[in-house]
């Protein structure tokens, strides 16, 4: 019962609708986990005062965690964390001429004060941030961890060891 | 009525004519804004003689700001601007290994002296050289500078904000 | 009361003795808000078992956050995020010729299922680490998320605004 | 007289106090040519209200072109021109670990929309801002223009060429 | 004789199924050389259990070598290295945006204890990492370094030298 | 006359086969020019011997400057000029993972004693190098001097220039 | 007694004297681990035929494994592997400009058919080169192979685990 | 007496007074080999006039190559060898934030039709590139070439081979 919740409790932010291919893989795996979140596309750079104030606001909205994923001079991140206490999670995404780079470096690469928590380029790193927003408020959701756990024992019993062996005779 | 110019104000510059497509974002962003424009191709390698006249000539023209797109060792930017006290935008553009980060570095790393405002790599790039040229003029076109705002306000109502809420029963 | 503890909730984690310094950053920012923590010296490579015993027995023992800093071929982080479903905190320490770049990317790009939220190389990335620690465990603890927000709070009063005007005469 | 102002036209900004000494080679070279100008410190993750402010209500209080320097994951320029029309003009600084590639791509890879036109990382991007900012000025201010000229003129004279022969005999 | 082994003595590690394609080359080669060899697919991060035992077990059940192979943050060689006294050979993989520098730096920035000697990115680096193997192995087995010698002198055979004169006439 | 030559004076040489289709633009500028010349494949690594050889033997055998291109690891113009007082220039070649970069650095960052003059990576690189060594060649070849010039101007004239005035009207 | 050797099993080659301090680490642990060995100094660029000579007569004298440093455009251990089938494991080093990344992708970046195993960049990478190396040697070298499982145990044991709890009172 | 020279034929170009230190490693060079030159400071960028002039009229005054040093956004070379046909040979300079990577860049990355031989960054570079210069004067003077030759044979000389055998008692 636990899971069932009637308002979202994870934001998923991003800066263009043309990232929602993308961060809809952080979508489907808080679905699986049974977590309530909601989409967001708002921009730091066409749209901050929007962003503004959904970071704002999330918090009274009854949102635990944001995770915030941007292409290129990727601000968003960091235009979200700017503006609340809540964790944020910032997923870089590719985008134009550099592979990502100038997006990972403009996550990550935080001032001291106001950090992000930042994962992986693309939609490994959406993946991540889900699974990492899901470990937090399973701090305090046993059936959450519950379900967590068992992800995590499957996805090591899902590997398979040994899987040939190549014997060549003597030449 | 202020926008209806007899003569380019704004000389966008390449130095291939296989720079054409990704530079006319440039143009077309200063054609909806209506800011009379001409394009050239002049090459700071294999053409620096007419390329020195343009910069050079380009003040008693007519011209108020140069917008320059190159790539590898983009040294155009450069050498219009060294030739010309007018603003001088350059738009790295990818061409050959480096996806551009050759022109990145050859563009923006200017000695003290001789300033080049550099956009970001490619199309993007290209188009906010537009805006900036646009926002350049603006400071004494103010009907230029209403058009701007309007824009700037039509492109924050274009981003949704919340686009969808997902919330999964209990598991 | 809620941020007196009897035993650390926190793990701060890393490779090497030499680390100690950068890494003594988070420890300061946890007591400053009343977190507490333990330092933890172990490593990936050279004390693999002792480093997989601590992260597997990590929730049992009462921690909730674990916070890791290494250099080079960085691999602590991911290792320890092996073996928990606990929120895994890295921080990119520099270390030998490449400035922590490879700390970075050794640490960021986990594959998809083994979340590290990755802060910035260095100090600013162990302090912002505690604070990403303390906005985690402050979803549960009204009184550490006050203690948030006054230190926000005040961290926006300290920046000064407009510091000077210069206003030459005419030449 | 042209240049004497009552009020500042160009503002300076920087993330962090610390910046100030790099960023007053901006300074230094306004005053040296004449232009107003006031120097601000101002975070986009410290104090994001504080830099909307400023940014949104630069034009009103008279600014023209607005000179932003920042370190790092280095937002500032890109917060500030999601809020204005005017030209913001950026200077990734030097800080941490990469030497400032992180702080260029952050400024200079903007999207689409909201442009930064970008210097040479460091006190040569300082220096050339503030060039940058008095071409645009120049545009409609005569004597501002005439000081550019005369101060190019100058700077080409002061290159010596040929300073040395080396003649050595025959071996 | 020398050759025909009933037991692997090289074992070919990578991290997920989807790096079989790139690996078999490796086997490819160890097979023409007449090198008995197994292939295990193992994760130091989803299967950190089953990678430690294998690792940790893999002299006593008579190998030699190991070739591991990993992508992005490419932390399996590492592991791998952590656990056993065996000569250890990685092989950095192209996987997500970085083009395999993530996994190169992650692989070859190994601290002062724990060595993995490091093959090129890709299919490059697979195939050489068996012919180390290789070469590691024929310091006691004389066969096997006849094998070696012989592909080396044919390899160097197949090379052409002069392929073609251009003699054009005068102009 | 003077181009009439009956012996090769240009070596191209590469290290694979694989190459010959990029490393062909350098011979299709040197027949262009009238330049005779050989194209040799030969490995560094492979066919260490042969290339040893090759090029001590180049200036007895006539040869008056060497254009070597190579991919990967890029030793290849360095073994060459190890082995000889004969202008080397060096073509880095895109092979691999790394789009040349490594190839780039591998011929460029020659110790101090052994020159080798890099020219761009690909196809641009290997079309300069037959230019350079025209260039070379030319200065006691003042028919092939010609030849460049009347190239140079041309390549001048083909440069466009002003191509299209946008004129919008007011708006 | 197996470790008692009359001639040199390893050679440490390096392409300068001024290489020695920091592959002197890899002598150092070699004599620690009782291992013989011989330093030598010779250039893939200034002595071409001596290093060809050196590799090519390495496994006549009796040597077992070369480890091999250099800097910059690090042709040297792709040199020696060209000329041996012995294993040859490289060492990137800190020389010039680039901190070791051009050395590190001229040693690790080696085409399909002659292997280099690659360490990391300066002393940590002389030292595991030279741990590398006894590893090798220990897989025919059952007393080495013990001093090698002794040090591995004993380095585990310094790594000390938990070395402090900070607990802060309530606030 | 070939190298007995009324007149300079060897240009040595840097773009900025404080380039001359490096520089100077050129003209060293040049000095030992008894190869007339002149020492030459102008700007593509503060001074393009002198600059284009200079290129120009070079091969008029009798100079056969030019040797071209500049840092940072470097086009020095690139403007040098637009306007001539002369040989150029490009040194990048380290300056500024990053270490030479934008001049090496700058510099050898030059579009088809224009080339620049580009040598390693710094004094190696500039050492390299004055006997790249000397090896082009060498085709058409035997006695430099010559001296060239005995001074690569001192330098192979020069590389002492095996220095030292470490040869430990049993353990």
């Amino acid at each position: 019962m636990a899971a069932k919740k009637a308002k979202p409790i994870v934001g998923i932010i991003m800066g263009s609708s043309s990232d929602l291919e993308v961060m809809t893989a952080a979508s489907t795996v808080l679905e699986e986990l049974g977590v309530a979140h909601e989409i967001v596309v708002t921009s730091a750079h066409r749209s901050p005062k929007q962003t503004g104030e959904y970071a704002a606001g999330a918090k009274r909205r009854g949102l635990k965690v944001l995770i915030v994923g941007a292409g290129r001079a990727a601000h968003l991140a960091g235009a979200v964390a700017a503006q609340t206490n809540l964790p944020v999670l910032g997923v870089p995404l590719e985008s134009g001429a550099l592979a990502g780079v100038d997006a990972l470096l403009s996550t990550v690469q935080m001032p001291s004060g106001v950090p992000v928590g930042t994962l992986a380029i693309g939609s490994a790193g959406a993946k991540n941030a889900a699974l990492l927003a899901a470990q937090i408020l399973a701090l305090s959701d046993g059936a959450l961890a519950g379900r967590l756990d068992r992800r995590k024992a499957k996805m090591a019993q899902d590997v398979p060891g040994v899987v040939k062996q190549v014997l060549p005779g003597g030449k």
